[in-house]
């Protein structure tokens, strides 16, 4: 169905058989390696490696130099849009992404301009076009947003929040402001996940970090519908090659009976609820990618193996399971807990598939 | 049932037909309060004011002036009893409360003491006392501890923490050493509640903030169990008046069912999970507290109203709630918004009690 060397995850998602369960992990080029320390280091800034394409493709690359992961996700940032809208975004050392010029009125919501993801994001599309090459069709390539609403949290607040505060308060006392900003975050991020595939990524995930914090009415009011408007304007196809689309909200749990209905291909699904939960939330309907807790990964390796089989029997037999973590990989794991997760999956996932 | 002039929350709690919804709100003595921070600044450090059973007696009773709370809640912290063990509880401005002794392997774990709360906890006692004799049957006054799992994740910790790295070592790569802690725990908040008990409270409540960052086998495993230890172990009346055992989880979820069979008398729900799906998990078998998301007290009075009305409304009619916020107020809450909150629910709900 493809020219991959490697196209199980994209069979994977589409629930098509598979002769072992494919693997991958959130935030695979990342803090953890000391190889992509080091590129960090000499790139001198956070932003700096998101914004320039060469640097963005070395990170991308080194996990896969290191594990047999059956995919690349682009290295970037899910901040990169709004910066883009002009609300300059910038990293404080141990306090994370902020933005110059936060969005909490009707004038500053009107005044956002939706970015040409081939000029404003340009570092974007050209760091694609590299990995691809570089990949030569040995894995898919993933590319990502954050979702609207996640994204509309950090424009409001200004940055990280444990709280909430200005965009709940924004909900709650005007509604319709916040679907303008919503839906103008919609059309932004179909922009650019249109021009990710136009550039070469063969496979969308939506991260939606922050819709666990939204009660169900207001998750299905304010989060889902956004997420599925985008993927409803990505093309399902090109050149005869299905795109698969992958939603995750963090903290969804039940909601994921609401998600699978959206039209995306996949769920991500975090450690708080057990695959053969989800498996009954979404009916077979889409694939599940998940969902070891992130701290596994600080145990001895034998604990690792048997954890990660008791994911694969959690999701049981057959065609729809995508091993990932159930949320990004912490970054003080070692590097050789990771291989023997990868390993554990290559070893014990084929008898899931021999039905 | 009782000689308290207002037994609402009691006949809710124990899913008894009541005239309207009880409410009260978690950390209702607290920050968002003038008064209370007129005593803290007074008292110079939380610590103190924790420890000086008249400034625990004094916050602890402000909220009743203000507003038509059907309880009291005791003022205290959840570490009191870690603190009680020798580990040193103290708070750094902004970073939340720190141990100077974490417990992190077999002889520290081995050298911790169960507390006689009538010696070691004394300011706990002698604040209830003091308490229960000002409240004079007002309301009823609910006593509180946190969970095992949750006082063991500061108690490894040493802290507040994110990823919870060192107890999700010891719990993957220990359980046994961690399963004594719990067990340590277990005894020693049971102690601490019985006293409580003794002391005068009407009501208890543990608080199991963290139990949502547990896989639903690890909750099963590593949280729930030493919670139902505790609930067997604490009288099921004194002198003829029922004690309600209430369980709060944040993030709990669908594991309100496993819940519910733990012997508790009530549930607390986040607003993440809807009261109407939290009946249903729970199949009316224990009262249900909750759920208006913090945040809506942000709102403009007239919001915060409709928000009530949509909670009220979830739960439906009939016995067997609780009305309260989904997790504590947040500390930057106008006053005015909780009476708006407190007056709409004794407007509203009696509706759902004439059947």
């Amino acid at each position: 169905m493809t020219n991959l060397k490697n196209d199980l995850l994209l069979r994977a998602l589409l629930r098509l058989p598979v002769e072992r369960t494919p693997v991958w992990m959130m935030r695979q080029a990342g803090r953890y390696l000391p190889e992509y320390r080091q590129t960090r280091a000499k790139a001198g800034s956070f932003m700096k490696l998101c914004c320039t394409p060469e640097l963005a493709c070395e990170v991308t690359l080194q996990p896969l130099r290191r594990y047999a992961f059956d995919a690349a996700i682009l290295f970037s940032d899910i901040l990169t849009v709004p910066d883009a809208m002009g609300l300059g975004l910038y990293f404080v050392e141990g306090e994370g992404p902020k933005f110059s010029y936060p969005v909490r009125d009707a004038q500053a919501i009107k005044k956002l301009a939706i970015p040409d993801p081939e000029s404003d994001l340009r570092y974007v599309t050209d760091a694609i076009r590299l990995i691809v090459g570089e990949l030569n069709g040995q894995v898919p390539l993933i590319g990502f947003s954050g979702s609207p609403w996640t994204i509309a949290t950090y424009m409001v607040e200004g940055g990280s929040s444990k709280e909430f505060a200005n965009i709940k308060s924004l909900l709650f006392d005007e509604p319709e402001l916040l679907h303008q900003l919503l839906d103008k975050n919609a059309q932004a991020i179909t922009e650019y996940l249109k021009a990710q595939i136009a550039a070469g990524v063969q496979i969308v995930m939506i991260f939606d970090t922050w819709g666990g914090v939204l009660a169900p009415d207001k998750y299905r009011e304010f989060s889902l519908p956004y997420m599925q408007q985008i993927i409803q304007a990505l093309p399902h196809e090109v050149n005869g090659q299905v795109i698969p689309k992958i939603l995750f909200t963090k903290g969804a749990g039940p909601l994921l009976a609401d998600m699978a209905l959206s039209g995306c291909d996949a769920l991500g699904v975090d450690w708080m609820t057990s695959l053969t939960d989800a498996r009954t939330y979404v009916q077979d309907k889409v694939a599940l990618q998940g969902n070891l807790d992130p701290s596994v990964l600080y145990a001895r390796p034998e604990i690792i193996k048997q954890e990660v089989s008791k994911v694969l029997a959690d999701y049981g037999n057959g065609p729809g399971h995508v091993f990932n973590l159930g949320h990004g990989i912490h970054p003080g794991i070692d590097p050789e807990h990771v291989a023997a997760m990868v390993e554990a999956v290559h070893e014990l996932s084929p008898q899931h598939h021999n039905h």
